[in-house]
């Protein structure tokens, strides 16, 4: 296995045993698949990348690269593009690869492990579709990037009209590690009828305002932003998020204020400030803005503050759906496996399947909890 | 030397090899003396503790302990005091240790480092006092720890009216790493004439209320807040900072937020989330604070973007004293042994001192440049 591996990406076999050793190579099962996933960029290969084997075959499946954040759009574009920009939605979500292994459709995470959870949703959901559209493709060189929306996922939970409880839109196709230009994407996704991002316009690198307008209609839907791609991804794309994004994303955040903390804060702030520098806000309108991230830090984390000190836990709640009361065990035990343990508040039957209210305990909890015991902070 | 460290420390010489090898222990010199300081906790000596070294002599000063920080007064100071509780005030500069060594006032940085402007100023200052104190005290065994304040001084400037140009304030006595009783230490410095930072009250520990209106009338004159010491040092100190210093602060440190950034902000941010919950803020008043927390934020960042925007370089700027241009060189280099490039703007004499004008550049500067030059953000 580790000489698969150490072939596959191109390494020594003793490197390879090392990186296993120090885990930054993690290797792991599901349903009798076996594969490796890489915990940071390794030899070429992005954090996220997995190696899957079976008996007489493996199969690499790149980590999505990160994109870079513009914060100055009138700098950036013109700057970053040759000709044209296809400004796509950002969906928020999480980012999910979707791959064809042993004619089986597997969900693949940002990280680098099979969500059993997402595997199974997805199935149900669109799971011939993804089939046919793979084996149009090339399932042996193809997979799909897409971000899986809507509340129902142990993630991140926005609510989206057009899938209020869980939906995925493909937002690249990409080729042993390239990505197609977004006009295959579009043609091959809507031929199977799986979803794609909506593209939201294809404007001149220019006309940078036409641009702005649409995000500030983003903004006034409360969706998160754009990602600006090349028709023909001969530069890589650029993501640029709303301020509703930036501001509602530190509301959410500070109610677990421990766990995010530090970098969390200041990298929306840091946006918010370059916002507000190429927009010319000033007076009374910066003002508002002070105030409205003032109390997007302050408000949800006093509140938090409060529940605790009444006694009542502090937790993320979800609620799932499962086919039965193995693929639930599944889902906890891979879970686990990550290190977060989750409690089942309360399962039923409804519609055939089986759901489930689950809470994840917060860092914020236990430490909190200790500051209102001492009154003192473990911080500076 | 290493043998002196190691017996100094108690630690085996192969490992104080170690140590300085990965720069963990730091030999520096100052005038003549020899010393070495260490970066981080070691063997039960805080991090800046500094063995000298002379001959045939060797001292070992201790670093000045970290000071756990109270976010909730109410249940903070009833459950770790024993009965009283000293209040002092806690001044707005930076701290420093002063021994006396071959007879010498040698002034010893937080971190652990002979700064020689420091050393200077101190000595022209106090340097007979100083002296007289810890000769009276035994010099071998005793060091001063205080707080430099004023604004000559190239690390913090804050004004206070009681030292505008350079004030040095004690507050703590040590013999050999421990501290006497807050009444021995205004004795002694009292005596000799060496100012001790103010005491402003000493209460029953059940007393918070009136801690607190210490605390307001601190928060009402915009200084920084108090240290709470036991009046025989019998449990460690605690410190409370006034809601001015946490937000003046974030308005100070803004205006270079790529370097403050992460830690800072969210530390402050930390403070204001306790103290709001501890005041009951809500409505107007948690209004209010949300609009000053967002504006010392977002007001300074995007004032320093600007004026990056306009071709200004962002950098700190100070007025220093110095008897001669022998001792604006000797700072010049120990500043650039740190690795911080001072610009010297201009020097001129005044009253028989030389002054300089000093600009330390700042890596927001070449950060934020970066990003008005390309759009976009090296953070995610």
């Amino acid at each position: 296995m580790l000489d698969v591996i150490a072939d596959s990406l191109g390494l020594d076999r003793e490197r390879v045993e090392g990186l296993v050793r120090s885990r930054v190579i993690r290797i792991r099962g599901y349903r009798g698949l076996l594969y490796a996933s890489l915990r940071r960029e390794l030899a070429g290969y992005p954090e996220g990348t997995v190696v899957i084997f079976g008996r007489d075959w493996s199969r690499v499946i790149h980590g999505y690269p990160p994109i870079q954040r513009a914060v100055l759009l009138r700098v950036a574009v013109p700057r970053h593009f040759i000709d044209r920009v296809v400004v796509e939605e950002k969906l928020n979500g999480y980012n999910v690869r979707v791959a064809l292994i042993d004619d089986r459709v597997v969900a693949i995470t940002r990280g680098g492990l099979i969500c059993p959870y997402t595997t199974a949703r997805l199935n149900r959901l669109l799971g011939p579709k993804l089939r046919e559209a793979l084996r149009e493709l090339g399932p042996e060189e193809h997979y799909l990037a897409g971000e899986v929306i809507g509340l129902e996922n142990p993630y991140t939970r926005y609510f989206y009209p057009e899938a209020p409880r869980f939906g995925y839109f493909v937002f690249d196709v990409f080729r042993e590690g390239k990505p197609l230009p977004p006009r295959r994407r579009d043609e091959v996704t809507e031929k199977h009828g799986v979803p794609h991002v909506p593209v939201l316009g294809i404007v001149d690198k220019d006309n940078v305002d036409e641009i702005r307008g649409i995000i500030a209609k983003l903004h006034r839907e409360g969706r998160e932003g754009v990602v600006l791609k090349d028709p023909e991804y001969r530069v890589n794309p650029l993501k640029y998020t709303t301020p509703a994004t930036n501001i509602g994303d530190l509301r959410i955040g500070m109610r677990f204020f421990m766990e995010e903390g530090r970098s969390f804060l200041f990298s929306r702030i840091l946006r918010e400030i370059f916002r507000a520098y190429e927009e010319g806000l000033e007076g009374p309108k910066l003002d508002s803005l002070a105030l409205e991230l003032g109390s997007a830090i302050l408000r949800p984390a006093i509140e938090t503050v409060k529940q605790i000190a009444r006694g009542e836990m502090v937790a993320e709640e979800f609620e799932l759906e499962f086919a039965n009361a193995d693929e639930l065990n599944e889902f906890l035990d891979y879970m686990a496996s990550l290190g977060i343990d989750l409690i089942v508040e309360k399962t039923w039957e409804e519609n055939g399947y089986l759901r489930a209210r689950i809470k994840k305990p917060k860092d914020t909890w236990i430490e909190v909890r200790k500051i209102l015991e001492t009154g003192l902070t473990p911080i500076d």
